[in-house]
């Protein structure tokens, strides 16, 4: 397919590099143009500006944040300006429910079509391929893209026939994320301050019930106290937790749990935690409880 | 090894049962006695009364609370008057941090040993002696009865010297568990009330992230609203969720997402609900959000 | 002082006669024309535009929410346009913090002053000049307007020489208020199922430590179950409770009584009950307890 | 009235006072002798043990905690064993409601009466006769010893023929304490990390809507900061939240914000504030919010 994609972050630069290695004719944008040329070698064509790389039959968009995409979708020179008719915007960022559906709204008023594809995993699966991607649109616009879906992640669910219940499902997947990290952060607070060895009991844990990645991973950072370089910042984990409980608040949908993730965020920020790894919240537990000889995020 | 064994209960039975497949010699004793039974074709001697399951170099005790072990424990006729010198005493049920450390003394006093063992497993993992042990005692101690906890289990984890830490650990799994079963009942909160369907929504988590056994059993148990017949009563989980909030009260550790739980379990019990199955925690972030077509399980 | 008034509802139209009453001359605007007319035999002129309404010393806003106040003060015929040099916007509205700093930066650039003057009572203190007043600006400009706000309140608090920060006061103070019928609903819910007698329970609690307005007032509501016609409607709350929620996030401020709060307004709305007085949010820990005899303001 | 009394602590020590300037017979016991000679100038009688103190008509208690209360009421020394028939225990301590019932239980057994009368008030209060008395029992008893009551407080409220509804009352007012000390902390977070100055806030919250003894009190000392020497200790601040809790797990009552306030405690006597006075409680949101030059009442 020819296809555009824009935003060569960590994760995007791996997507856009998978969609190359299957055959597919990318244009790339990068609001920073060095990120572009890397891909140039493995056959990209790099775009001055974002109209460059909406020529095509889809465009893929792979950015940090709300402002991110509304910044390249709307406007003289956005992708809703540019798109062709019936052409499709793909968009793979974590965003707001609200912001998917303006999306939605608006390409639709464009004629154009629209998918909303965010994915689970982290640049290491971006990278392989690996990606989990969950769909929601039209069926027949998804199987439109599904060749897209399929070079970058290893499995499509789709969920719903709305692009922005997709992007609840994302949201809803970092809030069960999250709610691990405090789950662990509160256990391991209690048997550690017993003295119990915390990695005799993550291997425990992992090795029984709770043989599940999330915990593997997240239990391992939290019991090493590994919350930095950042694998996923605690500033964009609260971005995440705020958007969910946005969706809540719509939907009138209380969540208590996703309310305690908030405030256990907002503390790390308070302290200057937000370039930490977002497993730190696993640490504020302990923190309250003032185990001994375990690292508090908050402190200097 | 002579054993005795007390507690034919849905998990003591098939622990029993598996006893006496790998060879050993064991009395059987439970208050009604027609449970035991069953084990005598198997080869289990009856005992009468508590004192006659105390005569071999181990007895070991699954029961439902520390009421009941307290009940076998002490008194003229308990395990500690009858049990001989340097036998040892496996205590496998789910019990207060606090009952371990005076068992743990009331043995020590009376010169015999003492092993915490509790147990990850439901009935059907018992009877198949598939359950995970978590051990806790003096390292000679835990050698002395490892073939008892290997015919019980598939593995056995040694996590502490101290026994208490070991039903401590389990306190703490099963915290872990009913934080599993909020996290998912608020993510189905969210995603449902949008309309996304929910066995596909836990088929995706399952087959991602969260690929535990935990989010299958319990996240189909939420998704499918099988709150009856219980695997667990809600009246026992929030029995074990307050055992894991006096520990952590005791060590001076704040768990605010246990005390929700707790809050969680009383509105079920408020409502006639301690005999549902504790997955329908689950079912309450739903109640207050007011997703239609679900079941509330506080509801006539 | 030649002034003007903007938003004539419940708090507005009081606060309005209470200025002509002190002998100020005040040309009155609302959307909906006919609330002027009833102040026009109090001496009011009638502006048929908003910058009608901005031809004197100072204009005063009295409006519902963020959106009526930027949509009176931005735009070609808004406050900002029309206000001479110098004049004094006194904004009363309960807004967000954020948009109280966007009002002072955009009369500051228009040449304009601003003061924020949030304050505190029901309709019927409004109309008897009894208002509590939280005034935040430039010193200057406070004494400016003082002959304002000594007509429309019985007290003037000067906390802060940012207007914002009079604003974020108000809000705190909106939370409290809400702490207060929370505290009580849970209290009550305790000593009512126990059956003790609730309106002598609440006679003795504001006969002793608990003497103030707040406690009788909100106190009584929840004790009659007297949840319509609302005073203050629980949407209006929820409004509230986000904006003390934002400006914390925003300051990086953790506020879990105030996530709890929320939690408890969006389970009213959930169920319809938005227009219900906000002390329904007091009857929610009846319902979870299942209080016999108690009104559950989330039911049919 | 011929009258023994138990318990010469600060609280005590001025309502035994009170009872001999009102012109009664009273004979006092403390564990500790000393606290008892002060009396005798004001004529008491020294009783050597308990049961001399249980001679008269009525015999008061005010004591720390269920244990000091159990320790001279049972045992073949005690009030229960000492008491004649028809005499009544008036117990004024803050006890569970559980050991209120069986405290009405035994005496009912042994053909003596019980009240239940626990106070509102500071040792000051207790003092001066100013204390406010929670009354429950039987009409008739509660009218025999009338004069106790009116001796030892300046008003008596009846609210339940049943002895533990007072002493849950009683709870429940200290719960309602500890809910104004976790809001003011977070208000005053929230305020003061915008730079509002905390004395006049608090000046204005507790001349407006907030103008109550409770405000006044706590307030203040969470904006000086004043957390010794102690007043009413965290701990057993903690031990009176922990009661009200019970009680509502007992009549499965929910209590979300009790249950906050339990994590704030144990947070305190984690990091060794257990002496401190309870508004300390009203600092923790500050340091969660790393306000500036602000107290942390965990802080070395």
């Amino acid at each position: 397919m020819r296809l555009g994609f824009i935003g060569l972050g960590r994760m995007g630069a791996g997507m856009a590099a998978n969609l190359l290695k299957a055959g597919h004719q990318v244009t790339v944008y990068n609001r920073s143009p060095d990120k572009a040329a890397a891909l140039v070698e493995h056959g990209a064509t790099v775009a001055k500006q974002v109209a460059d790389a909406c020529r095509g039959e889809a465009v893929i968009t792979m950015l940090a944040d709300d402002h991110a995409v509304e910044s390249v979708v709307f406007g003289e020179h956005g992708i809703v300006a540019a798109l062709p008719a019936n052409a499709v915007h793909v968009s793979c960022s974590t965003i707001s429910v609200a912001l998917s559906r303006r999306l939605a709204q608006a390409h639709a008023a464009a004629g154009q079509r629209f998918v909303a594809a965010p994915v689970f995993g982290r640049p290491e699966a971006a990278a392989a391929a690996k990606l989990f991607v969950v769909a929601g649109g039209a069926f027949g616009v998804i199987e439109a893209v599904r060749p897209v879906l399929e070079a970058i992640g290893q499995r499509t669910f789709i969920l719903s026939d709305q692009p922005d219940a997709a992007n609840l499902v994302k949201l809803s997947g970092n809030f069960l994320i999250a709610s691990v990290i405090e789950s662990l952060g509160e256990a391991m607070a209690l048997v550690g301050k017993r003295g119990v060895d915390l990695h005799a009991y993550l291997e425990m844990l992992t090795s029984t019930l709770f043989s599940a990645p999330v915990y593997r991973l997240y239990g391992g950072l939290i019991v090493d106290e590994a919350f930095e370089p950042a694998g996923f910042a605690a500033a964009l984990g609260l971005k995440d937790i705020d958007l969910a409980l946005a969706a809540g608040h719509e939907l009138r949908v209380p969540l208590p749990l996703a309310s305690l993730l908030r405030d256990r965020c907002l503390t790390l920020l308070a302290h200057g935690g937000g370039t930490l790894d977002w497993s730190a919240v696993g640490a504020l537990a302990g923190r309250d409880a003032n185990v001994p000889d375990r690292v508090d995020p908050t402190g200097s």
